[in-house]
This record gives C-alpha cells, structure tokens and sequence, in this order.
C-alpha cells in the first residue's frame, strides 16, 4: 500500500521567537510533530506553515496531502479565508483532517464543526490522564487503558462540538476538570479527529504515546476515495431522467 | 405558555419583480410563511429581508426571535458574512432555526452544518411524496403517512449534509429521484430542521400540510433556555479550582 | 399541561433486608426517588417493584407511564424477558426511559441500547463531579457548572454504549478516572437518559441537586406524542399504492 | 494483508422446498450470495445455516469470522437465543455485520438496533432504484450514480432504526415509496451495514451491482483490531486506583 501523505501545518508564531518555546522546539512543533509521524514506515509527512506564500497549501499541496495536522494558537485569525475553504473543501472530499490542541479554535476545524468550538482553560502545569474509550479502535493501538502526561494544560467541559461519532478519548485533570480529548467525526467524505495534548510550552510531542495517538491518527483518517465535485449543485435535465414524467 | 416568537428572513429578491412569482406571491414570498405560521393561537410571527438595514436582523431582533425561518436563493452571497456570523450564534445559544428550500445554500445554514450542502435539482413541476420516517414526532403531528405536492422541483441525493439527528422526511419525485427532505440537528443548544420543499414559483407555501409542517417545526426548535456566552474560552484561575494542584 | 405520569421501577432486594441500605432508604429507593420527584407540582410519580405480579409493569401501567425511572442492582436476570420487551416496546413509542446507576445492566436498558454497557467501577466512597456540557439543556436548568458528590461509588471508561445523541454530564472521580455519567439517546419514538449516580449505600438520592437532575429528566423525557403500532410490518396492498405500477 | 474471512449465514429454509426460490437458487441463497464474494481475490467466504448444529455458529466460527452476512426471513424465531448472543458479542467486540433484506427482523440485528426494525412492504416486483449518498464510501465504489433493480419486493418507511452513522443507499420504488436502503452504525467495536436488496423469489443476488456492493461491505466491516473482553465490568481495586483517595 502507498505510504500515507501526511501535511503538518504548524502556525510557526511563537515557536520561532526565542524563549521556552523555542528551547524545547528549536526547529518548530510543526518539524517534531512531522518527525514523530516520519517513525512510522507507512508515513511520509511534510511541513507547512503560515508564512509560506498560500501558508504553505496550494492547491497542489492539498491534492497531494492524505491527512493534514493543524496546530495553531495565537494567529487563527491570521489565516485567510481563502485558505481554510480550499483545505475545508479538501477534507469534505476525503482528505483527512486531525486538529490538534489550540487548534480547536482553527478556521478550519470551527468551519467543519459549525459549532464555535469553546471550552474551559487553566495554564498550570497539572496532571491529565486520557482514558480510552474504545481499546479496538485504530488510533488507540498500542497504548494501554490511558495515557498519563505529567504537566499539561487543562481544556475543561462545556467543550462545545458536535456531538462525536465515536469518543476516543476523555481526560481527567488533576484541578478536578473532565474533557473530550479524543472525537471522531465524519463530514461529507472526510474523517475528522481532534486530539486535545500539546501545550507549546511542554514537551509532549516527544512523548512516546502522544507520537503513537498521531501516527494511528493518519493511518485512520486516511481514505482510500474521494467525492470529488460535491461543491457545486448539478442540474439534472430532462433528457436524463430516469422515469418518464407525465404532462401536467 | 408564552407565544413562539418566529422572524421569517426573506430573501426578497425575486418576488419583488414582476413576474409568476411575484404573481403568487405578491407580498413576497416571507409574508406568506409568515402568515401561516400566524394562523396558530401560539405563533407569533414577524419578517426581515436582505434590503433592510442589517438584512433585518438586528442583534434586538434576534434576541427576541425564538426560531429563525430562512429563504434565500439568488442573493445568500449578498448576506454579509457578520449577520450569518450573529445568526450563527444565536443559534448556538438555543434559537431555532428552520432552514426552507434552496436555504440548504444560505451562510447561516452551511455554517452550521461544516459541509457544503450541495445537491442534485431539476426544475419540471415534477410530482414529490414526503414521506414521514417517525409518526410520533412533534413536527409531522396532524399529518398523515406522508405529503403530496403535484408540482414540485426536484432536489435529489447526494446531498451533503452531516448524518442528521433525525429523519423525519424522505421525499420520492415522479422523475425517479429521493432526497432527505426533513432532517434536524442538534448544534450548541439550538435545534435545526431543514425542510426542503418551497419552490419560488410554485403556490407551495399555501399549502395546508406545508403550513402545519411550518408551523409544528417553531414548536419544536423552541428551546426554554439558552446556552450564553459560550462564544469565548475562559480561563480557570488556580484560586477557584476545585481540586489542589499539588507542587511539580 | 397535565402532570407528568413518572413511574419509579425499584429492584427493592437489597434495600427490604435490614443493613446499611435500609438504613438509608427505610422505604426502599424507589420511594426517596418518587418523593424526590413528588416534590414538583408537574410530576406525579408512582412506584413499582420487582416482587409484584408483573413486576409492577402491567399493560396499565405503562400505558399510564410518561416517563419510567428504572434502578436495579443485583437481580437484573429476575426480571422476566417478556416484562423487559413490554418496557421496550413502550419506549419505542414514546414513553420516557431513565435508567439509573446500575440500571445500565439491566435488561431494559442492555435492549434498547443494543450494546453490552460494561464500564469498570470502585466502592471505595470517593468524590465525583459531574460537569455539565451544555448548559442550556433541560435536564441541567437550576444546576451550577457541576455536581459534586462528596461520596460515591467509581463508574470509569470504558462504557460500552451507543454513541449518545447528548452528552449531558461528564464525571471526575477522585481516584482518577473518568465517566460519561448523563447521556441522552433516541430510539423509535421514545427519548432516554442514562444517570450514572446513585449507589446503594450513598444517601446520594436525597441530594437537592440529584433530586433536581431527576426532575428534569422528567421533563426532558416526556413525549407528547406516540408512534403506535411500529411493533409490526403493515402489507400495502396494490389497491392503495400510491403511484400506479406497469405491468412487467 | 490476509484474507477477510467472510461468513454467509441463510436460513435455507424456503430455498430447499421445490418452488419458484428453489428454481433462482437451486443451491441456497447463502450459497449464491457466498459465490458472489468468493469472486473477489480478497475474501474468502463460506457458509452457515440454521440446520446445523449451532445454527453453523460455533464459537470457533464466529471466532474466525471477520464479516458476518446475515439472510434469515421466515424462521427469525427459530434462531436460538444463544446463537444470537453470541453473534451480538462477537460483533460488539469489531465482527462486521452485514444484514440482507428480511434479515433487519432477525435477532441479532434487531439486537444491535434496540429498536423493533419495523417497516412497510409489497411485493408486487416493482421496480426499485438506489441512490448513492456519499459517491467517495468505500461500500459504492464500482458503482454509478445508482443501482436499479428492475424487479424487486418494495420496503418502505418509516423503518424504525436508531439514526444511521452514515446513510450509504436510499431507494425509490415505482409504486411511490422511498426507504433508506443503505444504513452503517458502529456498536462497541463493529461496523454493521443493512443492505435492503434480495427478495427470495426474484435473482437479486445474481446482480453485478448488488454483488459488488456486498464485496466492498465485507472490505469496509472488517476490523483490523478487536475490543476483547467488554461482556463483564471489572472491578479496580484501590492499590491498582491512580489516584491517591484521601481519608474520609
């Protein structure tokens, strides 16, 4: 089988001024989380970022990506429209979406929800253990019951999606606070995940198990067909009608 | 019981020019679904267009509308993007909103759905059956086992909506197609319905079971409480969190 | 309006012998259950046990059910298949269900959700919250941003249950897992809620913000309409076919 | 990657009596349809049916099934209870469910369902058309825009199903009918798909289309991974809790 195509967008703002960020990313948290994907023999992933010209997904790019990663945080607002429609139209064709921490409040992942995507926070370095809700499911091979990531960020309920396909996973925090931290979606042909660890701050996409969850991401996110064309509505003459329609 | 209070938005364009559809609607095509909705006791329903200042939808008038109806057709890119943004969210917050006909392309109804709704059509004045997929559900009450309408256009699957919460209609056309004429969705805390029948040239909103459906639909998409200020994230500080964070 | 029938199913074994349980419900649960409900002008609760000739669930019964509440325990298999598929069929057509606590074992609810409901649980009284998810929903009006409970049994993830059309409330557990603890589903006519609290030997039932939850539930559940006689598959004879057939 | 080890499960009761289905499959229904899948390079299918022991469902044939394809009609209750449970695990633990026409009456699937699976029918070989709802589903691939059936049984809606995860198929028939002909759900870890093709007296089964959409339904229902052991809840004792749980 072909390897998966995978496209890291990384917002690339914080991570590339010097400070905590920086020291723990030196080239990036788009380049770890593409060098946790690249492990895996099944994946060839890439990178793209806001400042590229297009923020790096042209229309080529996209027609070659399988699944795309999507972090972002402080410049959402900095995407053009133009682009999270192109990688919207994208994802109701097929191609894979997995938005991951603060993107949660990305253009694209609100455009695909519909929903504003809100939630609850607090910055303290705390305890978060995710529980698995499935142990069959695709993304959760190889991990045990759950979890465990020492510091992390909370993301606390009312988180306000859609309701999920499937819940993947639900994390406890050590503040007291529960989450959806792992939904599946499914819109137009596309599959859809979000998977809520990764505060800028914190190391955790170093984090075996946190590599392991996005690597099972693409494998699942991947499809093997598109719906192509859907974005327009066809008009069905008459001549190519299937029933005879009587005279009125 | 306080009275639903229903804002029909009418898009208003073509039913203001001369012509058959000015000729069956003479008043436009949103005074008439107004003035069904208005021959119930506990309906009270008011209009909005697109030429008005803000389309009609003043943050006031949106405020006091419990369910939103929407036509639109050859203008939804003439809605600015800030009131289908304001529509939106109150939506999110527990407004209702009844999305007609060739709505399944208005801002307000993609937005909220994340897929681009696209369909198949053909316009013959064809013959369409609604057919009724829960007997017992609020809106098709007074209704028997399904809706003639002798002349129709057809919208025919695949019609690229997010799988909705309920079924309530499926429509069979005389040329040979079928379409999910009624869906609802849960999206925040509002209640959507799409209803698919309502050709602009065509005395379709006249029709008594269209105006029961009309009708049936405010009572159901009226919610008694709302979901406010779900539209930012807010931060938890460490001095009211539940649980002690013990020292790292 | 006219009141809201609730009838209150009470496994009664465990709490008619003398002990800890009968200590805390002298009456039985299902009593402090009905007169938690009975506190509110809308509702009219009445009970049912096990020990009674058709478990209490006559035809009668159910026909004068909106809303059934349902807590069992240890003898889930006592309850006969044919009093489980009155029960079922009942919801299907509208009757409300709420399964209580270990409830999710019991044959009714197993039948209706068509998935085993296994979780993993402790009795080691420890602390739960329960987060609200959406706010605005009916079943939390009255409700902070949570419940705590200050004692109470662990009810964990993995929950083996059909994705839920709501999420209503998610739990924290003091000794670090996680539950989907208020669900909400769909099924025929009938609208279900799942409320995980409410373990034997906890006076959790007479806690305000339980009682509350339960009321609204009531509420929430009730139908006001029914699908009748979905139960079989009508023949539709060519005579009352709508479209005439050709020959072939 | 291996085989899917498919298992055809027929009734074979009115396909063995002399007759007109006798005449269409002079080898059994379960026989044709297993013909139509062993087509395929990548399946491997064989057979299954109510006369032998265990109904041909032993636990090492389940245990070595991968997709499960159901025909049952007129024996429904003939099944054992047992044998229906046990298909109803296996399938919650990741087996593939494919359930044929009369088949959505059978215990297991009706099992899965939790709702009764109801429907309207004539049989007068009218001619049906299935629409494809999603061009890019693995299950339509191969196919046009739709499947004709010159000649089939009709079924109609409502059909009391829990709300599909996606809707694959939606029929149009003759005699003015809709009914959403193509369904998947998940359950625990199983994909099932209801496919409503395959009237006994009439040489469906035979069909291109209808083969390959049972081909592509074995390729999507299988499970890479299972969910093992979620019959029973265990318990967590305290030295195996995460969390330290303070005294009380």
């Amino acid at each position: 089988m072909k390897k998966i195509r995978a496209t890291v967008w990384g917002e690339n703002v914080q991570d590339r001024e010097p400070g905590v960020i920086k020291d723990i990313y030196p080239e990036g948290m788009h380049t770890a989380i593409a060098a946790g994907l690249n492990e895996a023999e099944d994946i060839e992933a890439r990178c793209a970022t806001l400042h590229q010209p297009e923020h790096g997904l042209t229309e080529k790019v996209l027609e070659e990506t399988d699944v795309l990663f999507w972090w972002g945080h402080v410049a959402h607002d900095k995407v053009s429209d133009e682009i999270a429609e192109r990688a919207q139209k994208r994802a109701l064709e097929g191609m894979g979406l997995v938005a991951l921490h603060s993107g949660h409040m990305s253009k694209v992942f609100r455009r695909l929800m519909g929903t504003n995507c809100s939630l609850r926070w607090r910055e303290v370095d705390e305890r978060q253990r995710l529980w698995v809700c499935n142990p069959g499911h695709r993304i959760v091979q190889g991990l045990g019951e759950c979890i465990e990531i020492p510091k992390s960020e909370m993301y606390g309920e009312p988180f306000m999606i859609p309701p999920p396909h499937e819940q993947i996973f639900i994390s406890w925090f050590e503040g007291g606070e529960v989450f959806r931290s792992g939904c599946t979606w499914l819109r137009g042909n596309g599959k859809i995940f979000y998977f809520s660890p990764g505060h800028e701050t914190l190391p955790i996409y170093y984090q075996e198990e946190i590599k392991l969850v996005l690597k099972n991401a693409a494998r699942w996110a991947r499809q093997e067909h598109l719906w192509k064309g859907a974005d327009h509505c066809p008009q069905i003459p008459l001549e190519k009608t299937r029933e005879k329609i009587g005279r009125k």
